[in-house]
């Protein structure tokens, strides 16, 4: 069957998973964990195949700790699935109740989305996790994990499946793409799938925004920011950038550009230098920077560049709001963070920066859905529509209206033999 | 200056409008009102002008209707920026308040999402509206309408803008585009624009969604469907159904298929049928409906055309299932009712049809913004992201997280040395 072929059924049957009760939906979740359990050997078994193949074909050493499904990462999966068991029931949640007139009542009612296209790394728990996410919220979903991790992906799809069936969800809830010319198919399905959540580099998010009518959850580029203000605990806010520079460097809120307020270019750029090499990390400086210490200098694509990396460019600049100007213009509207003991410029930073998360003396490294407390996360939103920032359950709801009356027309309201009361009944 | 020059102004200054104070926001709409009045024989007079050039013309009665703007309708939009003014202040509401940690708080706050275009018919009251709705919310705005209305549209949008600039708004707060060329350059704008709102014809928002990377708010096909099952009170059905197509038969919630349970067939046909055409509905019947009924024959495509006109496609049905079905295949997830006294069956059409609005015993017409109570409306989508259905001041809304520490850094809580103790404080 092609994708689109898949998609379509997935849709037909999609109101009926939407209809599905609580119990039902965690049953299922109770059920993968079974499955999982039951047949952990050739779970782990399969994950060797990828991994001699990783190996053979020399993969870098992150892709292939990201691709290892063992003991510990089985463990917490798990963890995590029982997690989503225990939380309450995202659907049918009452988000107003309103009286228009006597007799007609408005409800509107959270409901899933419909059809989702998770594109994801090659990371079989990735599977699991997103999976469990749509059942919980009653979407049908459409996955396709790096094809590094096909052997896991194989298996643990099948037990998933199984589990879905056995607890009498509806036949075409979900679906494996396989190869890579499938998602090209699967961005064509804009009748077909509601949402599209590609996760990988910028290059392949960019990509599938180009190419697709289907809105797309998710962030391309993620060129977050540090400022520091004269008014800083020179520091704490050493430790900060060490940790948001080098405990993740691959990481998209990993911090790409520090502007150092020009107060302090003689106290902290000196030992900042010292802190960041210590740690491995190359400096990139402007001219004003190279001043005070020894580094690269950083030209104009500099401010524009995610590294990814243990890089780091470095400028120097005049006060907050000149600040604010820099990172809303070379930004990526990600996660930026301001050091600063002063109140007002905190403020103002904080009002004015428009990126989905700002932040105060602290690592732009929490802009993470399970550090927010969201339990799982389906991905980081740099777009303002719908979600923004990390997006866990939250992010595969919508709603709908329900109204309900007793033969009301509109031209009775139209034509004055009525009038509207609105009454708020759930306040 | 283009359109793009003028974005890129209005994106600049948008932190800074979304940083006003409500007392600002509001002043600006206070000083529309004042100004609208103090110029309203000028505004009469090039309103005047605008007429005189479509009489000229011989635009169709309904689009003169619209473009009339007059002495009555003078007063409701001043109404309409009163009751506004009277609204509380939609930004800075906290969504969520949660400790992650000791000193580390979490902030979730409603803030605009930046800078609109809203593309509208030929109606000066819907250039104060929806300036009056993106000012209250912070937002700055591209104004495009209808051509008919360019003389009364110019003079009331530099009334306006003197008006947000004498409440000390930023510079580019606000913009006019007046050529239909200025569409196209719109549409190119994603790196400065947030959000489009096209309203008009099917044909046009379509074109706008197929050529625009920016996010579209709207809708293109308005197909509602009324599904009368056997349970329906025959009376109240046909009361219903006469408002549901003729109140209104250009409007997007007008309905454009019938479905009948076929138990009723014998009993409902004859009198729906002499209903519809006492009032001018001509009746596009199936095979089946033409043995009860004298209409013409309905074929495939009738299922999936908006006539927007006094025509009905009229099928009968087996059941409810079947009809939930029809609805989610050919509709376009807008707007459909029940008409039902069972209440298992109502139930399950609600749960079942995916649709923004779903109706029981009620007319179709009802899906509006100003009748679910939501003050003004700003279109209606039948996107699910988002907004979903009747859209007003809430889908000019984003929100950001702001995070404050006391130099707290991930590795702490990656290297097991911290832990996150999450706690809701607002709830």
């Amino acid at each position: 069957m092609t994708i689109k072929e898949e998609a379509r059924l997935l849709k037909a049957d999609a109101p009926y998973l939407a209809n599905s009760t609580h119990e039902e939906r965690n049953q299922a979740l109770d059920n993968m964990a079974k499955k999982l359990r039951e047949h952990k050997a050739a779970i782990f078994a399969a994950n060797e195949k990828d991994l001699a193949r990783a190996r053979e074909n020399e993969l870098p050493p992150a892709l292939i700790k990201r691709l290892i499904f063992d003991e510990t990462k089985f463990t917490e999966t798990l963890a995590g699935l029982t997690s989503l068991q225990n939380m309450p029931d995202p659907l049918g949640k009452e988000l107003l109740r309103r009286q228009l007139d006597d007799g007609l009542i408005l409800i509107q009612e959270s409901c899933p989305i419909g059809v989702l296209g998770v594109i994801f790394e090659a990371r079989p728990d990735a599977l699991i996790q997103i999976t469990a996410l749509c059942i919980k919220s009653g979407n049908a979903v459409i996955l396709k994990g790096g094809s590094e991790a096909a052997e896991s992906n194989r298996i643990i799809f099948h037990l998933l499946y199984q589990a879905a069936l056995d607890a009498a969800l509806p036949e075409h809830c979900m679906a494996l793409a396989e190869t890579h010319s499938e998602i090209k198919e699967l961005l064509s399905c804009h009748e077909e799938v509601d949402l599209l959540v590609p996760r990988g580099s910028n290059a392949f998010v960019q990509y599938i925004m180009e190419n697709t009518r289907i809105p797309v959850l998710g962030h391309a580029d993620g060129i977050c920011h540090i400022y520091v203000d004269c008014s800083a605990d020179l520091e704490q806010s050493i430790g900060i950038i060490v940790d948001a520079k080098t405990q993740y460097p691959a990481a998209c809120n990993a911090v790409e550009t520090v502007l150092v307020h020009e107060d302090l270019a003689e106290t902290l750029l000196p030992l900042l230098s010292l802190a960041l090499k210590e740690s491995g990390v190359r400096i990139r400086g402007t001219e004003a920077v190279q001043e005070y210490i020894d580094c690269e200098l950083a030209n104009e694509a500099d401010f524009s560049t995610e590294y990814s990396d243990l890089i780091l460019t470095l400028a120097l600049i005049r006060d907050c709001n000149q600040a604010i100007k820099h990172i809303n213009h070379y930004g990526s509207h990600h996660t930026d963070a301001i050091l600063a003991e002063d109140q007002t410029t905190i403020n103002s930073f904080l009002h004015l920066v428009d990126s989905a998360s700002v932040y105060v003396n602290c690592s732009t490294r929490f802009a993470d859905g399970y550090r927010y407390g969201f339990g799982a996360e389906l991905g980081i939103s740099t777009g303002k529509l719908h979600v923004r920032g990390p997006a866990g359950l939250e992010a595969l709801l919508t709603y709908k209206y329900k109204l309900s009356g007793q033969g009301h027309t509109v031209a009775d309201y139209a034509e004055g033999r009525k009038q509207f009361h609105f009454e708020d009944l759930n306040l």
